[in-house]
């Protein structure tokens, strides 16, 4: 029916997260209507990102530029230092602007169902960093998932003996969530850390 | 947080049918993880349509040709001639295979609310290929929505005294409909259009 093309642009789309063959469908329709005010910037954005993107050799952030935005920020409290599993949460956490230093990326979590081992993070250079000094806090925001807290706890065993405040993130309830949505870990976790009212 | 060039293809993609702010960084990430199986496919793709899309001036159709491939193809039936609203439409008729002969694309509908005229839609053309002959039946396959319809209607109009059969979709109960979740307007057209049995 369509061109190859075409058909290999909405092949593209669709394996995109959150985008199926139909809604890729869409969206070709939707770039070849629109040229100018969708297509035209898409394959602009598209062309920059590539050719200018590369990974911070410091944090593992992946920005058009090395050191990365974050790194390369002068404002940030460089002895504060927050690891992360992946590119998505240092994005997630940064967006809310609520943690002033800088991260670390780990590139995923330890996994034995995966077969992940410490060697495949960059966990070495994360070592690497804390030994060369100037950091007082390490964040371990890992995810509150098992494979999530069993990196957390390889962490801290690799950074013990260093003069760093090793600190997590607060489970519990999350803000605006109603208990009796929320699953019995959760809810364990939140009591067991009650804190007393104001 | 992130630099202009991954901001400017987020807000690309976020403008996707389909796709919004949260969805489209999730992208983005996948495109950055995924250079080789992701991005660069996506923007080659990308390029190539950009490069080589144009509007088929016989039929209105958005191809990588003109004539388009559905124009040019000689195993299609060049009496009949299903006249739709959108590219997008021929495009779902098209996946069908049912339709063996050629399309015409309006590029709209008319619409007093949203001011498009007749002049606004491809209808002259259209006239233009009924009246050079060789057309036996014309199908007017408007979307079944008010403005739709009238946009028909206007068309049997205008196509009125050239020897061609006009005909339109049939109304009723979409196969594997439920007769409780259905409209009012589809089941008083499905009642009135009713057929004998076998």
């Amino acid at each position: 029916m369509a061109s190859p093309e075409i058909d290999a642009l909405t092949q593209a789309l669709s394996r995109l997260p959150g985008l199926g063959p139909r809604s890729a469908r869409r969206a070709v329709l939707h770039l070849l209507r629109k040229r100018e005010t969708a297509l035209d910037p898409l394959l602009r954005a598209l062309a920059a990102v590539n050719e200018r993107l590369v990974t911070c050799a410091t944090c593992g952030n992946v920005d058009t530029s090395d050191p990365c935005g974050v790194c390369a920020d002068p404002r940030r409290d460089a002895r504060a230092l927050c690891v992360v599993e992946d590119v998505a949460d240092l994005w997630a956490l940064d967006r809310s602007r609520l943690f002033p230093g800088r991260f670390h990326v780990l590139g995923g979590r330890l996994s034995a169902l995966e077969g992940v081992r410490p060697e495949d993070l960059s966990i070495d250079l994360l070592v690497a960093r804390v030994a060369a000094g100037g950091i007082d806090e390490v964040v371990l925001a890992m995810n509150a998932t098992l494979e999530g807290q069993t990196t957390a706890h390889y962490l801290a065993d690799r950074l013990e003996g260093y003069p760093v405040r090793l600190t997590q993130l607060a489970h519990g309830v999350p803000v605006g969530g109603e208990l009796d949505y929320l699953d019995e870990g959760t809810l364990a976790q939140a009591l067991r850390a009650r804190r007393p009212l104001g």
